[in-house]
This record gives structure tokens, C-alpha cells and sequence, in this order.
């Protein structure tokens, strides 16, 4: 089977942006701010919303399977405080859970959290536990920025963020390493933002010691790592110039890396850099880049196409599409046995 | 012959560290403050500083030329005021002025420029005018974060530029788009900063028109682009999006690469990627990463030996060994020529 392990609901029912958007008006004038039961969305329009969109391009792509979390770009956790983060993740993430119960053969969830800057990230516990343990998350989004590209959050490798990798060990549950909106005028959010935090979150793990701390944590790389790939031989020098270990030793037990990358010559370097088992298929679809690639004729983000003509052996593409995923998500994994899949 | 476009004054006598040292001292301490005429540095204790360093690796790798300029990381613009930069500034310009006077078939140089978060780019003029009329400056670096990771400048699609840019296009030199130490705990300098900034910098120029405004404005992005080439795909799928043009006509005729990419596969994807016309040689040695690579048992940033091995014809490789530096260089192309090179 092939499992897309990055997709965001990029398709809701506008009724969630109506929402939203009055909740951010109630930041500043209190009697604007909407009760959570106003949000009114059907499964009928949930349906629609994924069928149309989503289910479509699958059926068309051929996956079977997505790990399917709320849209990155509205999770915008710069905006109001804990309070507001977190009646938005609950409703994002019920909404998700709504999609897998709709579609529990297409759709698995994965988490966001209600992130507020400079708030302790204990705070987004409850919300985490609750999307585990009642709502069947298999993963997290963290986002290590949650000022929104001002970047006032310590490094990933701060103690900082040790509670929530205690609570994600204890669940034996992946984190992809995700940001959100930028509200820094120097970063498009998709074509900079991501990318730059994707290359960020990888070397603050090469620069430390986290792993030693927790040896079974495992974070996915979205946007197939950032820069990171493609300067694989400058990070193996740092880390030598660091006393590091190898960076297969010191970091590929614990650091995964996605396939969006949206052309042939990336994904041709990915695989041929980057240890197959930690290379993961996804394609982040549908988000960033929706147009058709006039190079190609098909869509820049069918990354499937790219895995598909990449040069690897089977076994490896399997790994891609299928075997790794079920290893770092183990939650996933065992969603899948129990259906006899 | 084969110029490297991209090498910093990393290898400077000690005095200077310990004059900018006391520089720094002097911000709080104004009776520490060091007078410019106190920093000493012989003929001597630059020739030998060169010797054994850069000119030694120019020699051993077959090197004939580079544009040299002040040690990125050294820059420091975050620190201090404008006067505080633009002494430093003046010392670091006037030291690789001496170095191309007692190498001239070696060395050409680039300038830094006195810039100071916050302050008016026209304060930079001056500077920027020495070096290009009294010192041969063929470039400048350009820091478009002189915060030194927090990003607090306008894009450099912005007006605030303008005054640099105007100067760039009437001697007709290009700008490096460099950025100097982090003291952002969340990028470290050589590893996250400088990438970031590569794709940053590309990324404001695609969602902008600025090339509309300054058709004969030249940036080159360092560091093999960043992440750039690697997402080449998403990057044209963002421009279609945007409604930009094809990014081969929104953008290279004015944005060029260099190879400072410290493996063979990333020379290859970005040789395979990007025109050729739009990529120069480079090695920013002696930099970011000085060791040996285990895996090849050369060094990581001998880029000549990747250059020569990438699947490009001849014609091809003179390009980006010499013929694009002397077309995006015309100052250097100028010195050659009038040498009869």
C-alpha cells in the first residue's frame, strides 16, 4: 500500500475560517469572540469537503492512505494566547478525527498543538493526550516556531521541549517537525518559512545531544528536510568539525525526512543521499504548490511520480511508500494489523 | 584560468580579533574604546597570513584566482551603531585591499559594508565608494539580516535598498547576498544561517518585481542557493502561482549560484538543475567546513574536484570556472583584460 504521511485539511468548510476569524476579532473586542458550539459543520459538508479534494487526487494518484493533520498555515499559534491556541486545536482536531471516523480506511489523524509563545509547552498536554487516547492520533505537528518567524523559542534541543518528547516516548508517537503562518515580512511562508525550518529543527538536533536524552524520539523533516539534502556534505563536515558521530549514527536513529519535493532531480538526490529507511513517502497534497508542472504536464506535487521513475530497487521504493512509515508510526502500524492490513 | 568567487579573509593576523575585541569592550566602556592606529598589522604578517593558508590551497588545488573579501561571520552588524560599523568596516576593507596589493595576480577584492540594523543603507554609500574607486572593489557583500538572526530588516525587494542598489548598477558591480554571525540561539551560523538566508534572499526576489525596477542588478546567492535548487520544482510552481513568469525570465538574468556545495551529488543536482550560464565557481575556503571527507578523502570543500567530475561539457565547466564570473563581474573582467588575461 502507499501511505502519504503529510496531509493537512486545506479543505475545510469555510464555515472553520468564518470561525476563526471571528475568534481573532474577539482578541480584541471580547463580545465578538464565538462560542465554540457556533462552528456548526456537518458530516455531510466533512464528506464533501474530502471527497471532492483530497479522496479525488488519491484515488487518481493511487495512495491509499493519508496521516492527515490540521492545515499548517491556520494553525498560526503567534495569534492570542494560550487560551485561543487552544480552543483552536480542539476544534481543528476534532474536525480531523471527524474525517478519519468518516473515512477510517483513507484517513488517519495527526495532531497540532495548542502552541502559544513563550507559554510552557506543558500547557499542551491535555490536548495531545486526549488526541492520542480518544481520537486515535498516530502523530504530532511541533511547531518550533510558535512566534511565527521571529524565531523566540529556544532550540529543539531545550529542556524546554522535554516534557512534550516524555509524553511522545511514553506513546512511542513521531513528531513532524511543522511551522505554521509567517508574520515576519523577510519569509513567504511556504516558499521560505518551511523550508527554513525544516533545515533549522535538523541541525539544532546535529548541534546537540538530544538523542542521548531520548534515544527512541523520532522527528519527521517535512519538505524532504529542508536544505538539508542537498548539503549533505557540508552537515557531515560540521558534525566532524563538531566531534560529532557520523550523522547515520548520531542522528538517522531518530531523524526522518519526507518527499515533498516537487521535481525529479530532488527526489533523485533525496534517495540517493539521504539511507532509504529514512526516506518517507508524502506529498503534502493538497497545499503549497496545487499547479501543473507545464515541464512535466502533471502536478508538481505527485510525488508518487517521482518515487515511481527514481533509481531504486523495489525493496527500497516499498520501504518508501509503505514499510518506514509503519515503523515510525508505530500507532499507525498497529491501526493496520488490527484491520488485517 | 579558474576563479573562485567566494573566499573571506578568515585567516587574518590575531591582532585584529583582539582590536575588534576591544572594539566591542568600548561600546559599554567608552575609555576601552581602541584607536583605529592601534591595530598594527606588517606587510609581512599578511603575506604570511595568505601563504600558508589560502594562497597554499590555491596552489595545491589549481586555483588561480579569488574575490576576497572580509570573514562573513566577522561582520557582526548587530553589534553597535552605524560608527561602530563602519570603523570595523574600513579596517576589514582596508586589510583586503592590502592583501590583493601584494597578491595582485591572486586576489581581487569584494567589499563589506558598514551596515547597522535600522539605519539608513545610505550611510553605506561612502564606504562602498571607497572601495570600488580607490581599491579596485570588483563586489560587494550585501547583509540583507544585519541583526544577525532576527530578521528585523524590510525584504530586499524594498525601497529601503534602493540607495545600494542605484550604486550597484552605476559602477556595475553584483552584490553577494551574505549574512553574518547568528545570535539567534536558534540558527547556528554556518550551518542554519547562511542557508536560510540563501533561500530567503532567492525567495524575495521571486515574490517580488524588483528586477522590474533594476534590470541590470546582479545578486549572487552563496552557498549553492540555499535550498533553492534542491526545490527548484516548488519554487517554479510557486512563480506559476504568483502569476510571476517562468523563473528563468523573472529571475536569471539577474540571480546566480555558487558552488560553495560540499559533495558531489549536490554539484551534480544543482549542475543538473540550474543553467549553466547561472552558476559560478566557488569554494569559500577557507571557511565553514575545513575538514577531510572520509568518504572521498579529500576535503570537503575542494569544489573544483565536484566541478570536474559533474556530467558537463567543457564549454560548460569554462563557464563556471571563469567566463560567468567575468560576465557578472565586469569590474574583474576589466582587471584581466587590461592585464591582457
Amino acid at each position: 500500500m502507499i501511505i502519504d504521511i503529510h496531509g493537512h485539511y486545506t479543505t475545510a468548510p469555510k464555515a472553520l475560517e468564518v470561525w476563526r476569524n471571528r475568534q481573532i476579532a474577539g482578541i480584541s473586542n471580547p463580545a465578538e469572540m464565538p462560542r465554540v458550539s457556533e462552528l456548526q459543520i456537518s458530516d455531510e459538508d466533512l464528506r464533501e469537503s474530502i471527497e471532492n479534494n483530497q479522496l479525488r487526487l488519491m484515488r487518481e494518484r493511487g495512495l491509499d492512505l493519508t496521516i492527515f493533520s490540521p492545515r499548517a498555515s491556520f494553525m498560526a499559534h503567534h495569534i492570542g494566547d494560550f487560551e485561543i491556541s487552544s480552543t483552536w486545536a480542539a476544534l481543528c482536531n476534532e474536525l480531523c478525527y471527524r474525517v478519519s471516523q468518516l473515512f477510517p480506511d483513507r484517513f488517519i489523524p495527526a495532531a497540532m498543538l495548542p502552541q502559544s509563545p513563550g507559554v510552557d509547552v506543558r500547557t499542551c498536554i491535555p490536548e495531545l493526550v486526549k488526541c492520542v487516547e480518544q481520537y486515535g492520533n498516530v502523530a504530532i505537528n511541533l511547531n518550533p516556531d510558535p512566534s511565527g518567524g521571529h524565531w523566540t523559542s529556544p532550540p529543539l534541543s531545550d529542556k524546554y521541549w522535554y516534557p512534550i518528547y516524555e509524553k511522545m516516548v511514553e506513546y512511542d508517537i513521531p513528531a513532524m517537525i511543522h511551522v505554521s503562518t509567517s508574520c515576519n515580512a523577510c519569509f513567504h511562508t511556504t516558499g521560505t518559512h518551511y523550508l527554513n525550518a525544516d533545515t533549522t529543527a535538523f541541525v539544532q538536533c546535529l548541534t546537540s545531544n538530544l538523542f542521548d536524552d531520548f534515544p527512541t524520539l523520532r522527528f519527521v523533516i517535512p519538505h524532504g528536510g529542508g536544505a538539508v539534502p542537498y548539503h549533505w556534505g557540508r552537515f557531515r563536515g560540521l558534525a566532524q568539525e563538531l566531534k560529532k558521530p557520523l550523522l547515520k549514527d548520531h542522528l538517522l536513529n531518530n531523524v526522518f525526512f519526507d518527499t515533498c519535493v516537487y521535481h525529479q532531480p530532488g527526489i533523485d538526490l533525496l534517495t540517493g543521499v539521504i539511507p532509504v529507511d529514512n526516506i518517507l513517502f508524502a506529498s503534502e497534497m493538497i497545499g503549497a504548490v496545487r499547479g501543473i508542472d507545464p515541464e512535466t504536464g502533471h502536478n508538481f506535487d505527485d510525488t508518487k511520480r517521482y518515487i515511481e521513475a527514481a533509481a531504486i530497487d523495489p525493496e527500497a521504493r516499498q520501504k518508501i511508500f509503505e514499510g518506514n512509515a509503519r515503523r515510525v508510526y508505530p500507532r499507525l502500524n498497529a491501526v493496520l494489523k488490527a484491520k488485517g492490513v
